[in-house]
């Protein structure tokens, strides 16, 4: 049985009670890396718990309150207990990041805060551990899923700014209240934070000036169109001339960069570099579940320094037969009764013809056919059947396809 | 003055060479950051150096030869001795990977590998730490820098499959003899490596079987985009009726897929799991001051446990003025001179045109065109004037552009 390793949790809501739950499940699976099983200790919501007393039980402190007092006082006040905080409370870390970062080195504990920008994409760990040593030139960012949203739907559907928001805020990508985010002033405090430790100088979000995107027009994104640009809402941080230049602004980008095909409701983050060229981190960028799989992932690293060697924690067996869509392509003889004797081949094996196109080569005829996942032990039996058709021209020749996005 | 920190480099090819000039370049960063000065204390080449005195003189260890022996050998004898160990030597890892796991737990040293998977993209970083407490359900990846030039080639260009691999060779994106990496070997063993890491279970590279791309046609190409298919070389390793399947083979994807816009010789990995959804990480795969980057971030990490609060290392000055493009729209009055006017304005400010669209709307006409960069602060001072212009019809309305790649 392993020892328990006690967390106190601040703040009882979406990410909060995705946070609980997420810890109840994966718990097993923690205590298996890191020799500790973690239990929450203590809640403080609204209407009950006491800082005090979750704090004396407490192991470490996630922090998801959000807001700045008291969870600007309460973490402080964790770290100078020499408790581990975990937080995504990106006011909190614009504002008085100094002040804690200088705290949490005079303590020795760990103050750590993926969940404060781009939810799960690891930006924050990326920039401090992965790029440590790395001279950073400049950083783009979509760092607001809402604002990515309505600009990719003013763009796909041709909505304009209100009807977008309003399909946002019924999708419940935006808040009632969505000045925050669609002012760009969101976005300015992650900006705030990432600029800080990708140049390891101190920036205040104050410092960060923002334009939204209210007054983007469906026109502008139709015209833009025109000269292949793509309309997004940008933060930079950059190096200009000895200094650093932070900012959020809406900005179209050419069709190549690669923030241009990042769409809906997903954050991304360019970090540039002349060592690297540049590197492209994406995902959702909120939403219960993925916030607190990022403050999950910083409370493991709070548990234990991070493993370099991997613990083998299951051996699962390889599996050879699996399902797949394909690609089916065929030199064939332009003769009547061809597709059908094929397309019953692929019947008997289970597979079906998803899509079709064939088109004619003199006698010959080529058919080109996608078709729905199959075992695929049993769509290369089908194959090897085609192949012996005395009308195929050539071996049929198979690829397979990706089709499904994962849900 | 820092104490030093001694490196032994095993190797001096393309990335050892880019390793010891990023190390030097770096040196006094890396020593405000951890305390400790890096400095190369001996070096192995084919010609000149001696293992044994080598390893006695270093504090770590940093093997680029590549290869399976001696690099096997002198990893576990530097292990044993109680050294860390960073490599980017993805055939050793996926061969020996669990012994040598094993043995760095026993002597409780650091064994490091991003360089192995994707050079400076952060997979391996992010799927032991970010991700360390998530279920992972699959993993989809383009971990061969070469096979996606090549089929991103025969995309763009309609080339064949053997003009494309020439061009790759032309531009230094493969090697005279391309096997390992056409085939698809190199990427099984980077998805081995992977899989072993996402599903916390071995994985021997001889379990991951492979299919590579030279068989792929033009014609497939273009059938396939008809589809609205795109081809790449994937790797995949997802859970599978309570096992683990891991592959890689040529495969189409819909165009909405993740990996789906990743071109050229780059590198990319989608991560899937539950309560993620999914994260994408992309990023040039190799070349020497890349993996000599992703070298260098686990030197860092082996030097000091990262850290989870930033030190501050400069002040650097925030800039206010900078330089931009923008695109700038205008309701103007249909008449001649217009034009004129407006582009001499933006001229006596430095401005220069660089597209332009005008369309008619009745009496009226929409201007719409974009700007080569200059100073924000010239730019809206033209801006400005351009607005008093009796012929505008509403106020004229900017938005930046990011037309430049990061090279």
């Amino acid at each position: 049985m392993s020892e328990p390793f006690r967390i106190g949790l601040l703040g009882r809501g979406t990410v909060g009670g995705a946070f609980a739950e997420l810890l109840a499940e994966r718990a097993d699976a923690i205590a298996a890396i890191t020799g500790l099983r973690p239990e929450i200790s203590g809640v403080l919501s609204r209407s009950s718990g006491d800082f005090e007393s979750i704090l004396e039980d407490a192991d470490l402190i996630v922090e998801l309150m959000g807001g700045l007092e008291p969870a600007h006082d309460y973490v402080l006040r964790t770290i100078k207990a020499g408790r581990h905080v975990v937080t995504a409370n990106k006011q909190l870390l614009a504002h008085h990041g100094e002040e804690l970062w200088a705290c949490a080195r005079e303590n020795d504990v760990q103050l750590r805060f993926e969940g404060a920008v781009a939810g799960v994409v690891p930006v924050i760990r990326v920039i401090q551990e992965s790029l440590a040593g790395s001279h950073v030139e400049r950083i783009h960012g979509i760092v607001n899923g809402t604002t990515n949203f309505i600009l990719s739907e003013m763009a796909r559907a041709g909505l304009s700014y209100a009807d977008a928001l309003a399909e946002a805020q019924r999708l419940g990508y935006a808040e009632a209240d969505p000045t925050d985010d669609v002012t760009g002033k969101d976005a300015a405090a992650k900006m705030a934070i990432l600029a800080r430790l990708a140049f390891g100088t101190p920036v205040h979000i104050d410092q960060v000036p923002y334009e939204g995107i209210e007054h983007i027009t469906a026109h502008d994104i139709d015209y833009a169109r025109e000269l292949g640009l793509g309309l997004k809402l940008i933060g930079t941080a950059g190096r200009v001339d000895g200094g650093l230049s932070v900012r959020v602004h809406p900005a179209f980008l050419y069709a190549g960069h690669p923030l241009a095909s990042v769409h809906g409701p997903y954050n991304a983050v360019t970090v540039e570099s002349p060592a690297i060229t540049e590197i492209t981190m994406s995902g959702p960028g909120a939403g219960g579940p993925q916030t607190a799989t990022a403050v999950l992932g910083d409370v493991i690293s709070a548990m234990i320094p991070p493993a370099s060697t991997p613990e083998t924690t299951q051996t699962l067996p390889i599996v050879e037969d699996v399902e797949s869509a394909f690609y089916l392509s065929m030199e064939v003889a332009d003769r009547p009764g061809v597709l059908a004797q094929v397309a019953e081949l692929l019947g008997l094996q289970g597979a079906s013809i998803r899509t079709l196109v064939q088109k004619g080569l003199g006698d010959n005829a080529r058919l080109v056919m996608t078709v729905h996942p199959l075992l695929e032990s049993r769509f290369f039996a089908a194959l090897s059947m085609i192949g012996q058709l005395d009308y195929m021209r050539s071996p049929p020749r198979a690829i397979r396809v990706i089709e499904e996005e994962f849900v």
